[in-house]
């Protein structure tokens, strides 16, 4: 069924408004919220939504009855003075300094419940520890949190070079249309593109070839919105991957180069859900999941914090809930270095694989030096090279 | 559909087998899960079944591929020692020394998986505190789990004096059968009962028969599982509840008494989910739910650890998926001083209530004296009180 447009552009007038000041992450999920990427939510989640999002991973649609995979918190917080200065006010102006003056939307009948901060990060993040990067700064929040009708109203601008590829659901669609594709598998990145990622994306399209699809075309859709602060923040990597697509490493005509916008949670299993569920909102027919999909080491322990194969079982075990769009799991890929490629790592000569970290290639950037030969797109490097040396 | 029976009675003789000695709360899962009361569940859960309760509180059913609310875990630790002994082994002989030498089941084919304890308590509790109760006997289990084909060879006797209450689902069915009952309301409960309960039980009655039916009949259904320290015994428990159906507080022809197999958890909102779930399986047409179901006190801060509502909501939330079991939701009941009767409690005249604590009824016991007019069955507190006397 028609999905209806939540964001309303309009000149309406809300400077009386009380408002309230949400930082750039909410803007981010304000984004994400209005421009389709969560549906069935059409605003902050109320405390029914977020008590079943919490614990049963799913969100009814209000509408059909239908219950969607919905596996992360999406809540507007604020502290326990902001609600006392709302008392009253049947309508609350949601604003972001950092964006400017503009009023971004407007909570009507405004609803004010509980923080469980607490409960909401044990159940999500699935850790004891508190020092986990985006547990931190949930815990960090105001007591309450606001919820009630929500109008958006002006499409978000953040003018930071990227707003040309924050593309909404609709303008996907369109993309897709326009280059004739009977398939479209999506694949949710949060770091550059090396080969190891351009060999699964071209692996990809065989398959789908071979199953009897004409053109299938790559989403590319990199997270848009806040990273914890050693991961490569989103321009390098939006260019890096631009690099890729200009230097043919990955074939324009067969790929669409959007940003999702929102913010990261490092969530492990539970995030992938939601990764999964948001894009079945563009119109895809395939989703992409690998090894430890928004994993993250303990915080407090020298081990990986999820086991880096739950996301990708759960989300192939719950695949019937994601409105037949399929689920493609797939395997690691590694730097060989006898044949001087990337190739996928079936664990049988591990001697002649190189896994490349990240900090390795910072450390790389920094002496001027070149990755080894077939790694990455030389232009790929020249742009992840130039980021790390400004660092 | 018809359920296969778990438990086959048999001579066979398992003795030789190497054995895996389980506890007395894992001996009372085993019942559990053998008597049917964890149905679609057939043995102690392995890593994929695990890995979809702690994340989406449901467990997909093989046979029929549909998805049954399942909020708990239930699970066979064990050693890195043990694990390390069974190499090799085809099957594994479950044994609890507490309960004499028998082998209650036997694991074909075993299946050992990491137990991630920090993840499955952080998803279950909702807490980030290692002091909850449950919490902490999960932390100090092995850091393996046991799953395979298991054979349930006998059915489990206690001794303990509460054998004859261990009513199988089948039997509960027959003795409604027998009542000649159109209507089963469950209530699930691990305190003695005072007249608040009692009201709220006659009320159920009286609502339903409003409804139609002729002839509603309770399942008195308390938890006969591990428990806290500082909770009331089963056994005292139990002659608390027989002594009300005895002096007729309780009306024995509306009324089947037996316990529920399973240990505590003291999860809130996840709990609940089980208690409601598990008693489908008894052929019950409505389940009883009140305030703060399965609730503990914050084990670090001077707060209830769950939303006091958040258990009844998300159950009546998600009720479509207990088989057309209906949940009734009820108020609390508090002691009226001036009426000297217990009654619904809607706050509109509070100074006239008074709520009446555990610790307070062990204070009146040990001091030899009466609870006020009108809060318990006399017979029910001379059983309460012969214990507290005896701690």
């Amino acid at each position: 069924m028609p999905r209806a447009k939540l964001v309303k552009e309009t000149a309406e007038d809300f400077s009386a408004l009380p408002s309230l000041e949400i930082d750039l992450e909410h803007a981010e999920y304000l984004q994400t919220i209005g421009e389709g990427w969560a549906h069935p939510l059409t605003g902050f989640m109320n405390e029914m939504q977020l008590l079943e999002v919490i614990q049963m991973k799913t969100l009814t649609d209000p509408v059909t009855g239908k219950r969607n995979l919905f596996s992360v918190p999406i809540t507007c917080p604020l502290t326990s003075e902001d609600k006392e200065r709302f008392k009253g006010a049947s309508h609350i102006a949601l604003r972001c300094s950092q964006l400017g003056d503009a009023v971004l939307a407007v909570v009507s009948k405004p609803v004010f419940y509980a923080n469980r901060k607490e409960e909401i990060c044990a159940r999500t993040f699935g850790t004891q520890s508190l020092k986990h990067c985006k547990v931190e700064r949930i815990m960090a929040e105001g007591d309450w949190l606001l919820s009630g009708d929500t109008q958006f109203v002006k499409h978000i601008k953040f003018n930071d070079g990227l707003d040309q590829w924050r593309l909404t659901p609709e303008q996907i669609q369109e993309q897709v249309k326009e280059k004739g594709a009977d398939a479209v598998y999506a694949f949710q990145v949060r770091n550059p593109l090396h080969n190891g990622h351009v060999l699964l994306l071209k692996d990809t399209r065989e398959q789908l070839i071979r199953q009897g699809y004409k053109n299938p075309i790559l989403l590319l859709h990199p997270l848009g919105g806040w990273v914890k602060d050693d991961d490569v923040p989103t321009l390098p990597r939006m260019e890096q991957h631009a690099a890729l697509l200009k230097d043919g490493t990955l074939n324009p005509d067969h790929t669409i180069l959007a940003l999702w916008p929102s913010p990261m949670y490092y969530g492990g299993p539970t995030e992938v859900l939601w990764h999964a569920a948001s894009r079945v909102n563009a119109g895809i027919t395939h989703f992409i999941t690998g090894r430890d999909p928004a994993g993250i080491k303990h915080p407090e322990q020298d081990k990986d914090l999820y086991d880096v194969w739950h996301g990708q079982k759960l989300l192939v075990h719950v695949k019937d809930m994601l409105n037949n769009v399929e689920v493609m799991p797939f395997k690691v890929a590694a730097y060989n270095k006898q044949a001087k490629e990337m190739q996928f790592f079936d664990g049988s000569n591990p001697a002649d694989f190189e896994f490349i970290s990240g900090s390795q290639m910072r450390k790389l950037a920094k002496e001027n030096q070149d990755l080894p030969e077939g790694f990455m797109s030389p232009a790929g490097w020249e742009v992840l090279k130039a980021y790390y040396q400004s660092l």
